[in-house]
């Protein structure tokens, strides 16, 4: 190849198409699930980052496929010499769900004798077969088919036109569907029937919008534009980035979707080392109807699907306004062939409003910093949702993960007169929308100012002293409780709201000169709903991460999937991922190389405002600085408007006035000619 | 007057004068803390809004004054007529403390031969008490003095340059001043000494920077521009805005600084109300060092200083950027003449990313669908902080208060070796800012379809029946714990973040056709730190509002000052306000006309990033429509595109494309001469 990748980006085409042919010579008939950069050891790495002329880590694939009858093979291919240097066989595991699977049901469905009977039942001509969808999901895992057969639950929907909002008419019934044999092995059938809706549509097309009176015409345009061109600057092999001090590597891989390397923040002329790789790692969508089978719904949509399979290709113009930068991505097929995904990532700046500001209120002297923000982003579509996942730097070197979620709620089927039992809500007369959560798990290796890191987690606590004690006279006294996680059972920790709990991954070894503290990033998250799922239930079992708000390991190579290396169909008998790191518990997390688990999210409970379409709802957390630097790192951001008090004094000579002359007052009717 | 006024329009200058006039010719020697609009009495206001041919009610102005002895009277002035309908003397109360009074303090410290001598003992020469500065406070409540007589504390600080940042140089004595006399009248001195830090200055201005090697030059303007205006217009005298369905009147007082009224939504052409009236009503940011006199701070802002008389007067292109409209404010001086706020409020829109997005993975087709806000913001300055109070209208119906807190921490001096004892943290060498809370109160006085309405708390819940039992045999089984909150008593809730706590605003009369369930408006708020300082202390015993997440009150013209009507130097024995509306609890609020006081904030333990100016801290509520609409409102947003199932299989024809063309490629270097 021509241009030496940089060791963190992900396998381009030609690595991707080398990599197939290495295993085909050996293993000419299996299905390719996936073919992924096998992230260099991070001792060679680091050492490689401390010294960049020496040796490179070499470019490793890794491999997962299956054979026509299900065997399970795991590979790492040495893209170096070619060689394939691992071939194992893995029994009892399901790979990673594909697009092609998802892609293959609904024909399969469709043709079935017995799906096409339970469709008539339900009240569809079985010459309407044509109108019948089927969102291809997980089956999570069901006892009576266990792990070793591939399966995939078909759920499915009725559109009498084609471009009706599938939603809004789900079927009661659920085949089971198997993918390498291509059909349908079972069909679920609830003992109360529900026949297909028959409601008016619902639609959010333009079509049905014009048709009920068109489109509001009362928007103007907001035009955002970067005459100069951006901020943001790329070097290396076009994924390494440097944007007002940050500078770090954007990976890409079939699972996590966007993925963040070798994280550091230039401290006026020191490049201090903050993260050394940043992730969403899992995220679970467990829904709260006990009734059979919707307890199957908890899609791990990481895990079982990958948020890089599901990454959209992005629009200019349409899901990113401005100067825009893009990146695509490049999988594997499930033949071996190359799938590019154009402009999986966008990248981009936006004004965000005031940085900082201050008034003296004597002489109205004053300062006004305007904040610039970075966001790298991308979306990806889980069947029926869509996740924006927008990865925001700012320039007091916060880092904030932004989620939107958006897309269409899943739905089932209501029977006349049917009580929802609190489990769901009616979003449109006969189709109920059930109550669900979405639990992310972010991932951080913390690498702040070396690699030996610990973490405190941090209570805002009344002093214990009573009213009218000396030591609490007044009554007001409050301090920071801090404790310090030693061990990975002690780690295992919960949002406390009545302490508004926070927790902050510190360098013990690193004092800040002004205030005496440990360097640390502070951890801020509030939506940080638990699992409710109970203890022992198949989710709780199958999602270990989502048990607590903070887990902490220590940081081992390949410890990268938080629900197990193969999620799909696993019983969570025993549990895989975290909670088998974690074991009994003992292992010290002080002062060492530590990764920090994060489960957040919200609890939705649907409303009709939410469909056919829902208003995308946000989901945000806050990673900040604390005793980090030893001042506000963004002072030298040029201001808007700087005056001193002697300038206000001197009649505002040497104010510095960089005030935007574009902006304009809205009663300001010159128009777009207009000059100022 | 010309322009007949909008009854919920703040008094113009005109009426102010009038007002003053009035007052005047009986009572010529007062001072004027308050000239306020009496607002309108709600049933006969509301009367007028359904029927706008109707009498109009009459323009009244509150007036609150204070003689030289300090005696003070509420009066109000009947405009109309005009004449003083009301003049009652109230003891044992202060008044607002005014701008002016604010502005009085430091010339008089700096001449009192006693603050010089302990500016000399700690460390400033006395031929440099012009480089002595006073930030004036409320002296909340001290026993020693009560509240008969009017006292201001002077936090002091020292200035070696007179463009320093003042906050790093302050002295640990603190005068108590009388602004009716002009004097100092008792000097608070420490036990323990600190002399003033002689410290390198570290400084935010542009010339500091300058001298620092300067401001970075890699940060390329972004330009936000509307071409064709904007989308929102105003009807009236030029206060009530429509935009995207929604239709207020923006109002605007001395205390709350903006206030809505009557805001409605136009959904499909039925104009519904929503809520008659939202402000912040009330903000406390207690400190929690115990140490005299520290136990003091713990300002009211707006009952004591007024988040309107602190407002900002903004800057086009610097507080604000785009296309903005600004409205101004007038304000009574003490001495009964007008001061003009230019630009005290500012309106724009923003873009918002995605409103909804939603791909079918089977043919790609889609819609994506940008999101617009609206923006109405002031920008406060309290001494040291300032607050951004951005009020965000979504097109989907939701409201969503955003503020930002920056501006400079309050800070204090400490001894070589001293030990912060866990109550603050040093921010530069020498320089202690304590932990503190910033507490706001928004007041929503709701009108969802009708002014009968409820409150209901939500909790999520795990289902009680146990895993492998019949109703819950999977164990993920959950719902929504719907408590209705029956009496003042009962509403004094607080935040569970184990159960994700919200409040629903319902109106249990109206029922969604849809879902079957009333529609309501949810209150999602996770900045939601509770009071630190202990019950039964002092500023516990004035801030009432703050022991809790929320109260709910009977709706009654005039309880609009949550901590009670004159907050300066109140004792909280009784507590004023919400506490005495509250009473014995008794009172039903349910299906009634009520008030929902929500208690949010942070709690703010410092660091050295925040100093010595700190970047902008977010906070940020959801007031979302639930059950409100029948479906998703927004769906006539125009989409940047869409494209059906049957116009992807007709290769695109018919697809609405009205992508942004503006947008273009980062790597295209084309400039701004650029023509797409």
């Amino acid at each position: 190849m021509s241009i030496v990748p940089h060791p963190f980006d992900p396998l381009s085409a030609q690595e991707i198409e080398l990599a197939v042919s290495i295993v085909k010579k050996a293993h000419s008939d299996v299905r390719f699930h996936v073919v992924n950069l096998h992230e260099p050891r991070k001792a060679e790495m680091t050492a490689w980052l401390a010294n960049r002329g020496s040796r490179r880590p070499k470019r490793v694939a890794e491999v997962v496929v299956q054979s026509p009858t299900g065997t399970v093979y795991e590979g790492l291919v040495d893209l170096e010499t070619p060689k394939l240097d691992k071939w194992v066989q893995k029994d009892g595991v399901q790979p990673v769900i594909t697009p092609e699977e998802l892609a293959s049901v609904e024909h399969g469905i469709r043709t079935d004798p017995k799906v096409i009977e339970q469709c008539v039942i339900s009240g569809i001509p079985a010459e309407d077969m044509h109108k019948v969808y089927s969102d291809p999901w997980t089956i999570s895992y069901d006892e009576r088919f266990g792990t070793d057969r591939r399966l995939q639950q078909a759920l499915l929907y009725y559109r009498p036109d084609i471009d009706n909002c599938q939603y809004q008419y789900p079927l009661d019934f659920c085949p089971i569907w198997d993918p390498l044999k291509e059909k349908v092995i079972a069909i679920d059938i609830p003992k109360v029937r529900r026949p297909v809706v028959k409601s008016p549509a619902v639609d959010y097309h333009h079509l049905a919008i014009q048709r009920q009176g068109g489109y509001r015409t009362d928007l103007k345009p907001i035009q955002i534009t970067q005459p100069q061109g951006v901020s943001f600057e790329f070097s290396g092999t076009g994924r390494e980035i440097e944007w007002q001090n940050w500078k770090f590597h954007i990976g890409f891989n079939y699972r996590e979707g966007i993925v963040f390397n070798n994280i550091t923040f230039n401290d006026k002329g020191t490049v201090r080392p903050i993260f050394y790789r940043m992730s969403i790692a899992e995220m679970v969508v467990p829904y709260g109807n006990p009734e059979y089978p919707h307890h199957r719904k908890h899609a791990f949509d990481l895990g079982e699907y990958g948020a890089g399979y599901l990454t959209n290709s992005l629009s200019l113009g349409c899901d990113c306004k401005g100067a825009i930068y893009y990146l695509d991505a490049d999988f594997p097929t499930l033949s071996g062939q190359v799938r590019k995904v154009k402009n999986a990532i966008c990248i981009h700046e936006e004004d965000n409003g005031i940085l900082f500001k201050h008034t003296d209120f004597r002489d109205g002297s004053t300062i006004v910093t305007r904040a610039r923000k970075l966001i790298v982003q991308q979306i990806f579509t889980a069947a029926n949702y869509e996740y924006a996942i927008a990865w925001t730097f700012h320039q007091d070197g916060t880092i904030q993960p932004d989620i939107k979620l958006t897309g269409i709620l899943n739905t089932y089927v209501m029977h006349e007169g049917e009580d929802t039992m609190g489990y769901g809500t009616e979003v449109k007369k006969g189709t109920v929308a059930h109550n669900h959560q979405h639990l992310f798990c972010l991932r951080i290796n913390p690498n702040l100012d070396g690699q030996n890191n610990s973490v405190v987690m941090v209570d805002a606590e009344r002093s214990p002293a009573p009213v009218g004690s000396p030591d609490n006279y007044y009554g007001n006294a409050f301090t920071a409780r801090r404790t310090r996680l030693e061990t990975t059972a002690q780690a295992m920790t919960d949002y406390d709201g009545t302490t508004g709990r926070t927790w902050d991954i510190v360098n013990e070894k690193k004092i800040n000169s002004q205030s005496g503290k440990p360097v640390s990033y502070k951890l801020v998250s509030r939506e940080v709903p638990g699992l409710l799922a109970k203890p022992g239930s198949l989710v709780w079992k199958r999602a270990g991460f989502a048990r607590h708000t903070v887990h902490v390991t220590k940081y081992r190579d390949d410890q990268l999937w938080v629900a197990g290396d193969h999620v799909p169909q696993t019983s969570g008998e025993p549990t895989k991922g975290i909670t088998e790191w974690i074991g009994d518990g003992t292992e010290s997390i002080t002062n060492t190389d530590i990764v920090l688990w994060h489960t957040f999210g919200i609890t939705h409970f649907p409303s009709p405002e939410d469909f056919p379409i829902m208003p995308a709802e946000p989901i945000t957390l806050l990673l900040r600085p604390r005793h980090f630097f030893t001042c506000n790192p963004a002072m030298d951001v040029p201001p808007s408007y700087s005056i001193t008090p002697s300038q206000v004094a001197a009649k505002g000579k040497g104010a510095l006035d960089a005030t935007d002359r574009i902006s304009k007052l809205a009663n300001d009717t010159c128009g777009s000619t207009c000059r100022l």
